[in-house]
């Protein structure tokens, strides 16, 4: 297989420890401690949350949990140093629990455009991902909170659908036509869905807190904390509504209950702390809800067969999409007055320089990431652990049927 | 299988999204923000300590986090309004955190109702059930905190005890006798029970908060946390201990250490904010374990096989008995005058008022849940997640087995 | 098997029912409340990460959490006891939030000893070793922190070598020549993997928790978080850099992503709240995690082999070694005076009694553990619940692949 050099040994650590050790140096030049608030909630999204809402995948849960703690882990030091540039004290950066926030919400980015090419990339690709996709985040971010002065507190624009629009063009220049049809291992089992589970039920409690963290304390905050959580409310009941509604004798499908229940959270971001009342963020978690499931049911298909964007955690549903609608409906408030200093035209611009830097940002990254000698997988072994993971032999349910069958059929013979 | 409509087609999505429509008006007219405190700890209770406790059915894991995420969600807005009409201030109901932690409190007793009829109704019923029981659960929790002025700070009565014998109610009138002799997915697998495990434990870890989470701030609030902590501790000596004691070679069994290391929690709940000593705490936490197992073992079948009651979880000994227990200890603790201003006689009359409107409350719902077209399993299809989720295929161990042994045969025979 | 009496009928509830209520006694004899502080995050760290961390092995998974969370919450309550024996009010411990993130605190040293015993043991001489371990721990601790006043914050020492060794001396005294070959239930399936992942995310996610609870609030609190959040990230990239060097075709091992990972936490922890410059503590924790990973490639085999020394999970590894570099790092922070008022000389007086009392106490603890009557398992019986624990019947899949061949041959032959 001389075209895929998915062997790891050197390339892998050589990068992982080089970026580490570069890494270091940066923080031994420029970063100070300063001082403090909590972090928790925001932390358990990234690392459970975003890690277990991708082991849906029946031989892929290693990868889903284990390089999403790669990439969060060498990202929010990334994100800290690229971040922090911009907001230099006498040539340091003081890191503050703040910044710390800040440093995972930058690697939230990655691990939503990982989503997009979960299963067809190699560790060594998405690190480059990584560094590539935070440098490009921290100069949207700059951008939209600092130059356009755009209200955007729960990142609806530039976390979400930055983060997906990235991973999305990074997906279609990385297409693959041998997986047009499909694959076996791109499906989940019973308990893969179970695990994914934990990953959604931990970002759908706590992202109250991801859209509250960086509001201005008191009254904002609070009102972040509370348009989130009936936010997210109204989301569950439409997205377990429209599966419900779409799918074979009413039932309910497991990939819109992990993924669509979020999308209340999503599109309540830019307006989380705006006094849109509590209806109004529910009647936006509820039209999230609707959206992302139809984009599951009947956009994904559509986006993979004729534009060649094969999105495997369908995060143009759970993030794309419902970010846009987060970047509307912050404009609409704005435009309403329900922000004291907003500016719908800076709102405006501040979602389109968002889809802007994702999709050129994304597509050149993608062009970086193509590059053969980075060890991506065959087609036929994508959305499997085995090609870069020592993976206990036996005990997989598939793996074992064969051998079962194997084994019945030898004795059969015999 | 004209007695059993389980299409859920049209009705759960009509009546999903009518509620859903029906909440966001009464939000718009009754909702605004106040000011606030703390949840998430309690939010962890609710979505995963409760959704994964019964994820230990082999094959309705995805009802149990799925549909424990359906009525939490609807519920917590439900409850928002049924507790805030009892306070309305101007005509509205001022949100803060206080009264979304209230909100969760008010799910969790549908919850705990749910793990009585767990396996054996259909969603649309559940979400009657959600309705019918938060609008009753208001009406006792406004009678003891606000008419009798009793104390229940942890809530042994008005949550655990009433959502219980509401539940224990339901499940009676409910009663099917074609699963008198069992089902064979009416157990867990070994994977299974490990789910169980992490909303086991999340409870046990986060109990403390939910008993003194609508404590006074100060001394109370830390007696509260120090009592449920200290309680539940020896409960799972106890409920070890006793376990052990009863199995067959000392063995200990999953049933017992999913549930009742955690009747601690629930009797400690009345008096967690009184002054009954760390070792008074631990006592009523030793009692709890003990009942609470003697219970699943020798309890739960004569309620099953002699008063028709199919109790599936076991929430009488989670939450019944352990939640009477917590009525009586408080009495106890107001009459020995371990609470300032306490009034033994309310205390009684709270623990009354909770049984009566659980059991009478419960009787009536049950009977608007039996009506035929709301879509219940039938016998042979209870507690299996196929008749109302898309189950991925073949990786379900059961059914996987059956295959093979099929496959076997066919080529044997070949 | 007269020699393993495994029956653990009465042995296990009088025992554990005896400690327990002997405990009640102390309690009301000695502790009364006193005020203070948030305990939550250390609480998850030890009753799920650790619960968690050990579900790795294929058929322990009820044993792992389980008695886990039977040792911890004994653990706890006799902890509170031990370290407040040097610390008595008026003949009472007054229990306040920071006692009980300290008892927390000693039930760590058990469950990180149990990782070196994890199959090999019964309950019952589990119960004991809590109880020794605890004991002899208080002493350390009180000599470490009070009559050498050397700094040890995050417990590099007094807990993480201290429990590493302390096991390992117990694990060597309790040596099983039988076992020299492996056994075929040591060792993890894809599942177990996956649950034990659960334990790795939320001890890393929380361990800034861990390492700041007990630090003085303000600067030297958030210093601690911050060290130990950057460590904690620079030892992910030297793990999986190292797993990757290290296996064949550079694939990564779960062994090394699930502990390894950790070390950098570990190994921070003694000079967490120093002033030793976040790059600083990225470099202890770099070498926290090629240390780590190489001891569990190429040194725990030959501890095994050469010395006798079976460690079920590594915990030299993981707790040991980097528990000794953190307190060799301490020795050099606070000699380069990045710790006002520390003293070298006693740092590395705090290093050597908690090796010493780990290795002495522990040798002790071991030779009462290894009286025949606690019920230890047999060889052939160890690493598997079914011993302690009734366990669902056929759903395990090496079980059902056994079942499967036996039907499949049954059918064949008729």
């Amino acid at each position: 297989m001389p075209a895929y050099a998915t062997n790891m040994r050197m390339k892998f650590p050589i990068i992982a420890l080089a970026l580490e050790i570069i890494t270091i140096i940066l923080f031994a030049v420029f970063v100070v401690y300063d001082d403090g608030k909590v972090f928790q909630d925001v932390h358990v999204m990234i690392f459970i949350g975003f890690g277990f809402l991708m082991t849906f995948l029946k031989r892929y849960g290693f990868s889903s949990v284990g390089i999403n703690l790669l990439l969060a882990a060498f990202g929010l030091q990334w994100g800290l140093l690229m971040q922090g540039l911009w907001h230099l004290e006498d040539g340091k950066i003081k890191v503050n629990i703040l910044k710390i926030i800040n440093a995972d919400f930058s690697t939230a980015t990655v691990l939503i455009s990982f989503g997009a090419v979960l299963g067809k990339t190699s560790p060594v690709q998405l690190l480059i991902m990584t560094i590539l996709e935070i440098t490009i985040f921290s100069i949207n971010e700059h951008l939209v909170a600092n130059v356009l002065a755009a209200n955007d507190v729960g990142a609806s624009m530039i976390i979400h659908a930055f983060g997906a629009y990235f991973g999305l063009a990074v997906a279609r220049v990385l297409y693959r036509p041998g997986l047009k049809n499909g694959h076996d291992n791109d499906g989940s089992v019973y308990h893969s869905d179970l695990f994914a589970m934990i990953g959604t039920v931990f970002l759908w409690m706590f992202w109250p807190s991801f859209n509250s963290a960086i509001a201005e304390p008191g009254l904002p905050q609070l009102t972040a904390v509370i348009n989130t959580y009936f936010s997210l409310a109204a989301c569950v009941l439409s997205a377990y509504a429209i599966s419900s509604l779409v799918e074979h004798r009413g039932k309910l499908d497991m990939v819109h209950i992990q993924n669509a229940t979020l999308a209340g959270g999503v599109a309540v971001g830019t307006c989380a702390d705006m006094n849109i009342g509590p209806f109004g963020a529910m009647l936006i978690g509820l039209v999230a809800g609707v959206v992302s499931t139809l984009g599951f049911k009947f956009l994904s298909p559509i986006l993979s067969s004729k534009l060649g964007i094969q999105d495997t955690c369908g995060v143009h549903n759970l993030h794309g999409m419902p970010g846009i609608l987060g970047g509307l409906a912050g404009i609409v408030a704005v435009a309403l007055g329900k922000k004291d200093g907003g500016n719908a035209a800076m709102q405006a611009a501040a979602l389109a320089s968002s889809l802007g830097f994702a999709l050129v940002g994304g597509a050149a990254t993608g062009l970086i990431m193509k590059l053969p000698f980075w060890g991506q997988p065959p087609d036929q072994n994508c959305y499997d652990d085995s090609i870069y993971w020592e993976v206990p032999e036996e005990e997989e349910e598939h793996e074992e049927s064969l051998t079962h069958a194997d084994h019945s059929k030898n004795k059969a013979e015999v």
